[in-house]
């Protein structure tokens, strides 16, 4: 039977003052009313169930994904640590395998933003039937909408069948020329969405994946804080599946989007005439290209543009748009008690 | 003896969203700790006392004033409507003949900051001196520090005496190149600190400022509503002291500021390596010339220059500082519920 494995981990800084430990991105409505993790459940409706999801998120977040995504208790698989992409998505496969024998999986992450949500299940009911058929660890390839330097990007190579190709090769977060190249070569974004048969996964791992194929008997051992405490940290991409023969990319035309950074918004909320965004209350006079969030206070903008504003959690940040993707410095450069929001 | 006549109306929109009609920029820490307001009583220590100073008002805002100046309750004289400075001077003025036939007067603004205290009090005894020894309605022209066209000028003429001199003439918010010559030229700002005896000036008022003198008897009536009712609003500045001839100028080298923008808190606040001014808790990284008041949540400026940012009252205003002195134009095409802080 068909799986979900939705990967919801994630600290909550890049949406920072607004996003925190307790309530990071994938808990926010970045696109709309409704969380990321919400949204990412709904969209399966039809093709895969809410008993068949799978859930994996830290301690922190356990109980507010349960009762928020309306799982079973057992269907939320908390993480002792993280440890990127791999450990996660093999420890789930294996967890589905041990529910279900036959299971295949659709793996995704919590925190996407998708235009066409009917376009994004032909695409992962594709990309699952050519798991099956073709026995491959199936990629998702994305049709770019822009050179994006962040994203990795996929290089079909021969066809499989109708809807399939092998891959050729990976290309991760190419620097602005070379993701110019890789546009016009025809490359799609790797979104992240992937299917498999837990058969093949798990095979592929044990020849391909040292780093993770090692701990699995302890997960045999029922010792899931054993199995990651041996496991390395490596991401499924690196660890397995840019080593691995047996892959192939669908490709889909949905729009698609991880909503990195507060300019990101611009791209997944409804702009004004003059290119701004504003979710909550607030008056934008003569700005222009600005993105405004606003949880309490009134925001007013009067002949500015290109900045992010966000006032949440008694904060106010001010930054030029063009720094959003640079988070991480200025939160490492805050005094702690201005930082830490929850503190 | 000496009185002062402090006007204190003011009707609080320059620093939207912190000044707001019950509490305006002359009841806010502007400077310091203390009200510019409460500053202006304190700074006539040793040459006013208190039961000697009388502080024109709307209702609005009297009550406040007398509990935060410690003055006499009928002290605060209660504007019945606002109309601009030569009703409110002339009826305190008369208010302080009432009271005291030999009155002397120094009128001042509650809403200025000035550097130096005793410098101030030795240019207003000079200034009370100069008006009783020519008898003349003396104006304290500062010595200006940069080339404002938003004050008027004094060019002074003939010397009195060692510290007066006749008065050639006012020149009115001239444009730049204008204000630059008057500088050149040894022009002085008319800060609107002024001397006279009362007898003096309702003399003059009586020969030159019809606009007031016709109402002049409701006061005799004890009529002040009446008063203002039949007065035309008109300055002191346009309705006496360009008529008369019986004018003065001292001058004065104090600091002195009448903090009318937001732009001009960087005048009177000190400011950090970068050129900012930040009231209130925050962090200014990589910012620059930016004027930053926050009253309850912490500001993060990161990468930004030339910006006025204000949280106070639920709103947040973010505009670059050459707008300060235009916030009449944003104010009017806000929408009232933003507008309108206290509604």
């Amino acid at each position: 039977m068909r799986w979900a494995v939705l990967l919801a981990g994630g600290s909550g800084t890049r949406f920072w003052p607004l996003s925190t430990p307790r309530t990071p991105k994938q808990l926010l409505p970045l696109s709309g009313a409704a969380s990321t993790a919400e949204e990412s459940v709904e969209r399966l409706t039809g093709l895969i169930p809410r008993e068949r999801i799978l859930v994996v998120a830290g301690d922190a977040l356990a109980a507010r994904l349960r009762a928020l995504l309306k799982l079973p208790a057992d269907n939320v698989l908390v993480e002792p640590r993280p440890a990127s992409t791999a450990p996660a998505l093999i420890w789930a496969t294996w967890e589905a395998r041990r529910r279900d024998p036959d299971a295949e999986v659709l793996s995704l992450h919590a925190d996407w933003v998708v235009g066409d949500a009917a376009a994004f299940r032909r695409t992962a009911d594709a990309a699952l039937v050519t798991a099956r058929t073709h026995d491959r660890l199936v990629t998702v390839g994305v049709v770019p909408s822009r050179p994006e330097t962040g994203y990795g990007y996929i290089v079909p190579g021969a066809p499989l069948d109708g809807a399939a190709r092998t891959v050729a090769r990976f290309s991760e977060k190419p620097d602005a020329a070379t993701a110019l190249d890789l546009m016009a070569a025809g490359a799609l974004w790797n979104s992240g969405l992937f299917a498999w048969t837990a058969d093949r996964l798990l095979a592929e791992v044990e020849h391909r994946t040292p780093e993770v194929a090692r701990a699995i008997p302890r997960l045999e051992q029922g010792d899931v804080p054993g199995f990651f405490d041996a496991v390395t940290p490596i991401s499924i991409d690196v660890g397995l599946l840019e080593r691995s023969d047996a892959v192939a990319v669908v490709s889909g035309s949905f729009a698609w989007d991880d909503v990195g950074t507060w300019q990101a918004l611009a791209r997944v909320r409804p702009k004004d005439p003059d290119g701004n965004v504003l979710v909550g209350r607030g008056v934008l006079d003569e700005a222009h290209d600005c993105v405004v969030w606003s949880e309490s206070d009134a925001v007013v903008l009067w002949g500015v543009k290109d900045l992010v504003v966000v006032q949440a959690n008694g904060r106010v940040l001010i930054m030029p748009t063009e720094r959003a993707a640079r988070m991480k410095e200025l939160l490492d450069a805050l005094p702690p008690d201005i930082r830490d929001v929850e503190a």
